[in-house]
């Protein structure tokens, strides 16, 4: 693995930047260093500065050829025109690897074989250089320390990163920069971003074949507006998605995605069709929408997730309504909702009250057995061979529920808490999630529990906690839920 | 208005409970009078109970008879079979209105003329009462004391509400208490919210006749497995959808859906195409997912917010993959994108980098001149009468910007503010949103705002402050648009 070109592009332990200054606001490059810093980064930082002494505190080279040693990495933020030269300048340092944000290149003109792309390609050629862009905003890698909490990160809009191992190439910026800023998936976080660019020089499928072996990688996300190189691409999907998930998100199409597409990168966006049957061909997960790119990420990252060995989803909800929005939904998008055989109906009825239901959904509304919905009923369903995926409904926090009664004193004074509950509370998640997970992994049959205070709150991160799915929406995951079936199915197939 | 009799059911100055006790978590009636003094209700409490001389502090009472008043409303959570007995006593009593938490009567055998159901209809009938309910969760007013923070709140698993003029009336007690449960949305809110339970005795029809004249609603949301009154319900809704739009989810359709709802409630769900045609005439918004039923109503409730005239979206990005999934997106839902004129076309040009584009989207990328995507730009599209709504990709936060840089000592010795900016920066919203916002409600074309910050960041919450419309993921809003565009050509139409 480790002999891969990009894995030291990732891990540079000294690098050089142009387009750097010390005011706020101005410039890109100065963003894109600010970024650096607080990410903690580690390695030698040296700004290339025609004018200024020092750069945010460093010592500023009037180019690299003053520069004391050869940087491992090379990142340009300047106008294009220039861009050749310090190319040139870079080649005679003995530079090998550089990141060209700047844009204006072939997207100046829409024309693929602008001078100034072939200018600089043919200096890294001569040089022995490779680049990601131009017309990025380069690269992120949390796991550049692995036994730190400093990150090199030189796009992502938060300063406060954890990794995971989901890792996407985007050819768009925003999309592998922009993803993390929300406090709504607080611990969901991608471990290396990389925004391609042009590809001039390194494309999406170098990228593939990077993540393809790396260790840091289990999940990969792509953005997709063209893909330069077919049938390489889908080779080498083939050979990714029987081991690695790929969930794609495709910006072409339509007539103003394309219109959009070609600004964009230059690039001449292909068709839908090609597109999808490609999808199916490699096992790639394609999706239109952002959040749900995100929610199957989460999905398959949840480390105790287990691939569905069918369409079959099993219902346990302690309320209707969410009941058969989610029975509809899941229809709707192809998955199927057995009606249970009489055999286990009549299991299921003789543990319920009359007010509930037993068909698929299960309904328990007065049940007050919180043991049936997170344990006995998922345990039934696995054993019974007759569902391949269950979802719970309601599965709320006790320490939430019981803050209304003690934080009022105007009530807390007055009620009774029984103690072996008081006790509980604290340790529900042992006695109800734990056992879940366990089971689940038991009879390889996923549950994803569904919490409407939200993914932030206190119970959704010991769902979390446990290797567990948790979603706040209830009807949200079945869209998911759908194509992580096609995408498991094929995985069978193929292996 | 204020001689419907629902008005007073939302509003009583003493309540009777049954079924509340002083022990945590041993019956929903506990529960349901815990959120009532946790809404710092204002009215009488008097609790109905058995053996206790007190329930959570107030004096509690052996029967309906011993209370000192007549209270303004009843609620009763106990075994159904025990309801006619009470419901005969309230009606000795001179009680008027009752709300029938119980669950277990015409559900108990997914048959409609379930004995005890009939029975306590005809008690009430005999006495001249009417009830919520059964098997219904009851219901939240926050509109009840309008000088005041306080509510009556018997159900929302919410602590801190605010109120909206967004009014809920739902099959699902599920779909009215608990989707106000996450930090995501912290200022979005209900006004009231119902639970119909059963409607053995009041049904949607009456909550909508109730909602069509009330000043404190604007918009209505609906969740139907069934509605029993057709003809009076389109009768109704078309009256109502010129004025207020109604929100509606449909919780059948599916097999698995229709056997969950005939358990739910034991009514017979309806067919799907019925009820979609049902839709068309009467001008309903019909929504599958729950998100997208906070989303549209999220949008309609904006203050400012205006109703497209037509269903031509102009895209102003500084981002290219937003733009082109966006532009994707738009068309796949019915949207439409249209390429700008040459003239327009050459205006923008005109003021853009050589860099960005212009045909619409229009992608700023380098452009610096903020100006342009909040104003400049937005005010050309109105003008040019070629697009009917905005969407804006970019509209983040410059104070979660500059602590990027200030933050860190390590960058903030270095960096220099220039003055300018600095005072600037807190006087943004002024300079950039307000104006967005007069241009759009002079032109009549709205403006939808996305921020990947998230919808609680500070800067999305100033965008709502001057009553604009703020989205984290900027493919969300698109399918919102489209049926929000139906609607308004529907209003068009009829008005």
């Amino acid at each position: 693995m480790t002999n891969h070109f990009l894995h030291d592009f990732l891990r540079p332990k000294s690098i050089a930047i142009y387009g750097a200054n010390n005011t706020f606001g101005t410039t890109m490059g100065t963003m894109q260093l600010v970024r650096i810093i607080n990410s903690n980064y580690k390695g030698k930082i040296y700004p290339i500065h025609l004018r200024l002494e020092t750069v945010l505190g460093y010592k500023a080279y009037k180019s690299i050829a003053d520069v004391p040693e050869i940087p491992d990495l090379v990142i340009i933020v300047l106008p294009p025109q220039v861009v050749p030269q310090v190319f040139k300048e870079c080649g005679e340092k003995g530079v090998k690897r550089i990141v060209v944000i700047s844009g204006g290149f072939r997207e100046l003109i829409g024309d693929r074989s602008n001078t100034l792309t072939k200018e600089i390609v043919q200096i890294a050629d001569k040089y022995g250089m490779r680049f990601i862009g131009p017309n990025c905003l380069g690269l992120y890698n949390g796991w550049i320390y692995p036994e730190d909490d400093a990150t090199f990160n030189m796009m992502l809009w938060k300063t406060e990163i954890k990794r995971s191992k989901f890792s996407i190439a985007s050819q768009s910026g925003t999309l592998a920069s922009q993803l993390w800023l929300d406090s709504e998936y607080p611990d969901f976080n991608v471990g290396k971003a990389i925004s391609v660019g042009n590809e001039a020089n390194i494309d999406l499928v170098n990228f593939l074949e990077y993540f393809k072996e790396d260790e840091e990688t289990e999940v990969i996300g792509l953005y997709i507006e063209e893909i330069k190189r077919g049938q390489e691409f889908i080779q080498l999907t083939k050979k990714i998605t029987p081991k690695k998930p790929i969930i794609a998100i495709y910006g072409g199409g339509s007539k103003a995605g394309n219109r959009a597409i070609k600004s964009h990168t230059g690039s001449i966006a292909g068709n839908i069709k090609i597109f999808d049957s490609m999808v199916k061909e490699t096992g790639i997960i394609k999706t239109d929408y952002i959040e749900e790119f995100l929610d199957i990420s989460s999905i398959l990252l949840t480390p105790n997730f287990q691939y569905p060995k069918g369409k079959r989803i099993g219902i346990i909800t302690f309320a209707g309504g969410p009941g058969a929005l989610i029975a509809n939904n899941a229809e709707r998008n192809g998955l199927i909702v057995p009606e249970f055989s009489e055999t286990l109906q009549s299991k299921l009825k003789s543990m319920l009250p009359h007010t509930a239901s037993w068909s698929n959904p299960i309904d328990i509304t007065f049940d007050m057995n919180i043991f049936n919905l997170y344990i006995n009923f998922p345990k039934m369903l696995m054993k019974s061979g007759e569902v391949d995926i269950i979802i719970i409904y309601g599965a709320m926090g006790f320490q939430d529920m019981t803050s209304d009664f003690q934080q009022n004193e105007k009530i807390s004074q007055y009620i009774e808490f029984r103690e072996d509950m008081a006790e509980r509370v604290d340790e529900m998640d042992k006695l109800l999630i734990a056992p879940g997970i366990k089971l689940s992994q038991k009879y390889s049959i996923p549950i994803i529990y569904i919490n409407p205070q939200g993914y932030g709150s206190e119970w959704s991160k010991k769902i979390r906690k446990y290797g567990g799915v948790a979603f706040r929406f209830w009807d949200r995951p079945v869209s998911c839920l759908a194509k992580i079936c096609d995408y498991a199915k094929y995985r069978r197939k193929i292996t």
